[in-house]
């Protein structure tokens, strides 16, 4: 069994990233919109930032009150929107549950949608013409293709269709040339499905939900999940695999801490590149 | 072996549509754009019109010589967009060579697009707030639906990714609850897939590309396929599907001619009545 290690990938991304940036005539900046105070928000909200500054790129943190209205949050969207110096606008999910996070999304200008989010956007993943993939559903490409992981002709079996990671996830690795199996909390007979992947993806944000049984030998996979776990005080983060199971069967596979987290942090400042260059440099 | 009747279910649907319109203040109107002089196009859209007629519904043809420049259709567009008593524009498939779909049916306004081709609409397919689906992918799920097939945990197996209709039409069957397989010209071992089926929908534009060793017992096979052969000066309508031999297999099949056809009429029309509804009856 060979890990896929996220925390190398990443850091060659960042690598290319930093030579990328050096030709660029300013900094990329990126606008990050945050409501309320979440724990988990503020973690991803500080690792974004941090990995910025390590790339040499600008962050402006927005945040709001809990109680902020739809109107203030877009009005402060469309600001953004105008302004030359930002080049990408992200806002930083779940929101509260009086604000529509759909609504709100859609104000973003496609052309600063770093997170892929915005129904237009969504609609380019489809019609193949991708502007921005969300940014874990790149990660997840990256890290196979960084690792040496063909994908053309491969059976590649995603589990969970959200917007934010399986289905964008599943559209990309279906443009690299790979046959998708799209499961969700409805499939039957899920272990039937899993077993047939060459590449399973599990994004479902459920702890050690894929264990030994829906696995076999020679695959390589993929664990989206992350979900923060406490037991005797100490918080861990825990991934949708059970790794300690699961890693002693297949072929590859990516650990959480350390599989697709550092990648789609990385992956988020290639989204902003992409959009610096294609505004600045035409 | 039971026959998915299209020409049926259609029927109904015509039916249901004839009433639904009887209550509208005025009849709704679609226009349809067609560009150069195709056989097949011809074919396609009279039977629009004359499906039209016998609802109830308004058609504007426009024909525009093959030599039309892009800048033309679209002003065309822009002028029906503006025109309040035209409640859906579409723009007849394909095109010649020197224009580019996308960028013509872009200027459709999403409000009007009821063949669902814009990229908005197509991103709406993928969040799930459905606005308009392309009519053979809606004329699918309804022939379904409307013979009985339930699609509640079942696996469908969509052989073809084509943005009018294996990419939609496999959204909106794992809308209903199906777990998609979807496969393309890439895809190896496709047998092996395909037998995988509770539901088998095959959209690719091959004439009898499915043959017995793709299927086994108890399936319910969709053949979306129509292909014009000719044979001893006789042209004949041929399906995806060797309907001689899969249908002595399976338990269910649609036929070409009388099956999906039919129902990708009556469903552009049901997206043109919703169309309507939504802009003049709020």
């Amino acid at each position: 069994m060979k890990i896929i290690d996220g925390k190398k990938v990443s850091l060659l991304k960042e690598a290319e990233l930093i030579k990328r940036i050096k030709d660029f005539p300013r900094s990329p900046e990126l606008a990050i919109l945050m409501v309320g105070e979440r724990a988990d928000s503020n973690t991803y909200v500080k690792q974004k930032i941090k990995a910025a500054e390590r790339i040499g790129i600008k962050t402006r943190l927005f945040t709001f009150p809990t109680s902020v209205t739809k109107e203030e949050v877009i009005q402060e969207i469309e600001k953004l929107n105008r302004n030359k110096n930002i080049d990408g606008i992200i806002l930083q999910l779940p929101l509260p549950a009086q604000l529509t996070a759909r609504t709100i999304i859609d104000h973003i200008h496609p052309s600063k949608d770093v997170d892929g989010l915005t129904t237009l956007n969504q609609g380019k993943l489809l019609t193949g013409d991708v502007a921005f993939a969300p940014a874990t559903a790149r990660g997840v490409v990256s890290l196979l293709k960084g690792s040496n992981v063909s994908l053309v002709g491969k059976r590649v079996v995603v589990v969970g269709r959200s917007l934010l990671v399986g289905r964008p996830a599943a559209l990309l690795l279906e443009k690299e040339g790979g046959t998708i199996i799209q499961c969700h909390s409805k499939t039957r007979k899920l272990a039937e499905l899993t077993k047939l992947a060459d590449i399973l993806v599990v994004a479902v944000g459920k702890p050690k939900f894929i264990t030994e049984k829906y696995v076999k030998r020679e695959q390589v996979v993929v664990d989206v999940g992350i979900t923060v776990v406490e037991k005797k005080g100490i918080k861990r983060l825990v991934g949708d695999v059970d790794f300690e199971k699961v890693s002693k069967m297949v072929k590859m596979i990516s650990p959480v801490p350390g599989g697709v987290g550092p990648m789609t942090v990385v992956s988020l400042f290639e989204n902003l590149c992409d959009a610096y260059e294609r505004k600045e440099i035409k």
